[in-house]
């Protein structure tokens, strides 16, 4: 193998698939990069066990010679010094030489790098999938409805499926939803999809979709989605990003929203979020993160905190609307702020059926998004 | 107590103050901010065992009223949870009120806030420093000097001395040192001090100087300096830092750097720190850093470091002088990136007087520092 590329272009599809390489990769292959050259593309590829990203390099790209391929060829370089070293390179253009045991010469100006390769045989195949279903969504809306989900997934390895975001697809709806059986976030889309196509109980690692939510640019991108067997494929632009679905079933969320309220408040979503931070702060003085809320006269709510060694917050909203009976209820601020950050509305509207069931959350413009709290047991 | 004060003002304030606060007080009201309130002056103070900060505001500021007091009164109030809420009232106006038990209440559009305040009279009194002699510098000047010999001081607890800087004033100059014992750092300004003040042996914390520095703001200031027994203070606008001065004796590092040179070589700085940077990634995976840099013919010099795993860095660059002995030499690439990264010129001279003798690094615009780095001791 030996061509020469442009340092910038060969770059940022190392950093790009550096996404997938393990600190602690399992086997030592896994902690490289494999790099296959041919006369119309270079490929980069990278793998933990739960995700693999690759990333395509045109060699010519609109009349520019991005690359200049004198022997096509593979080669598996040590991720950590590789990804590091080719930032740093002197010149615009990087040469890489490969000899037949793998031993690799990098020349850029005035630096010459000796590198150990591995062979790139012993380099784990990227699952084939067939590429017939494919749901295509914008870029920005799959990065909105991994945000608006993953705070809710749980962060605890002792219910696996729970660390995942549940993704289905029926009837051109696709839904995603979160839980860590204290809270619960859902998100839906209209899709442009033939409704004949459908997935279900497809679940896929939260730290996963944060992953694959930064890979995505921010300009306009279209996103194509393959859902597999046990795999789920993205395509953004030049990159593919494999990953795993997770084991087990996903428990069943649909009977959390109650059909009616016993009381509904209206609330500007920044002053909430505001009063609930600074109630947040003295909450989490006693670790509980324990914040009241309560109904007032004329249209008011009180939301409040306390810690012993320290004192009291107290602060008064005036709802945008306030129906129902009263209510007393408290319930763990730090889950509350996630919500109140993630709604896009300048208004929500929160249902309750008594201070021991569940807090519904909606903002108020659309109803793609609902938000569920169970309060807290408290004596007062 | 009783005053209603711009909350901007109080949080910037608070801010500067919040460095003394230790995270982990060694007596309870050391977690706590102390204020002071008269009819000119809001008095914020903080402090741990080794610094304490007063920032004042004054009451009127050019005509504008920051503060309203009602009742002067002091309290200590606990830091954590304070330096938080300040930040994220509603309102641009905060009232606080303290009564006999120092019950705090806080008040800001509404928001109520009560906090359980500490006795003053607690609160460690600041030491009385004489201000006859002021030692007057620009706080640029001061923060560069801090960054161009921090670098060097020890960060083992084990020679405690080491971990400070050493300012010695004498015939007019003010010098900062430090050292390690592995590598040292000096930088000298002239000052337009009294040629008979002076001072000796005055060891202040790095990690102290690095706080100082922080609190100098950007713009042109001028920074008063008083020595005393055994704290320094600096005035810095409206900030006081008090600093304790380290107990034991500075080594002397008068004899460090040689009177001549056997070989000698001028160097682009940034050149020169881009190859060090690529030899140094390579080196790392070794964790001992060792970098070797040899001088070749017609002015060229050559950088390279290896790893039994990895492979090779070798970087070859055009000496822009070079004179005496041809020279071969290893020594801690992280230690000479940590100089090159503070020296202020475009070039650096070297000076060597044997491959076992200390390197010394200068820059060339100027002699108003000195960086030494002892070699390694290689078999190759």
């Amino acid at each position: 193998m030996k061509l020469t590329i442009n340092k910038n272009e060969l770059n940022e599809a190392i950093q790009q698939v550096a996404k997938a390489v393990s600190s602690r990769p399992a086997i030592p292959i896994l902690g490289g990069i494999k790099i296959d050259v041919n006369h119309q593309h270079v490929t980069l590829t990278a793998s933990d066990t739960d995700i693999s990203i690759q990333s395509f390099i045109e060699v010519e790209q609109k009349d520019m010679i991005i690359a200049h391929v004198d022997k096509p060829g593979s080669v598996v370089l040590p991720a950590k010094f590789f990804v590091e070293i080719v930032k740093k390179l002197p010149s615009e253009q990087v040469m890489i030489e490969v000899s037949d045991s793998y031993q690799t010469i990098i020349r850029s100006g005035p630096s010459e790098i000796q590198m150990v390769g591995l062979d790139p045989e012993e380099f784990p195949v990227l699952p084939p999938i067939e590429q017939n279903n494919v749901l295509q969504l914008p870029g920005d809306l799959i990065r909105s409805m991994i945000r608006q989900t993953i705070l809710a997934a749980s962060t605890s390895e002792q219910t696996p499926i729970l660390t995942g975001v549940l993704c289905n697809l029926h009837d051109g709806v696709l839904t995603f939803v979160a839980t860590d059986r204290h809270r619960m976030a859902s998100r839906k889309t209209k899709t442009d999809t033939d409704e004949t196509m459908s997935f279900h109980n497809v679940v896929i690692a939260a730290k996963t979709l944060n992953e694959l939510s930064r890979l995505i640019p921010d300009q306009n991108t279209m996103v194509d989605i393959v859902v597999a067997d046990n795999q789920v494929l993205f395509k953004i632009d030049n990159i593919l990003f494999y990953t795993r679905i997770l084991d087990g079933m996903f428990p069943d969320t649909s009977k959390v929203v109650p059909q009616s309220y016993v009381t509904e408040i209206t609330l500007n979503t920044k002053e909430f979020m505001d009063a609930i931070d600074r109630a947040y702060l003295m909450s989490r003085e006693e670790k509980t993160n324990v914040v009241r809320l309560s109904t007032l006269d004329e249209d008011m709510i009180q939301v409040s905190s306390s810690s012993t060694e320290l004192g009291r917050v107290t602060e008064q909203l005036e709802a945008k609307g306030l129906s129902g009976e009263p209510l007393r209820i408290a319930f763990n601020s730090k889950y509350m702020l996630d919500v109140l950050k993630v709604i896009d509305s300048e208004q929500l509207v929160m249902g309750f059926t008594g201070p021991m069931r569940p807090i519904i959350i909606r903002p108020t413009d659309h109803d793609y998004s609902t938000y569920v709290i169970l309060p807290y047991r408290t004596t007062d």
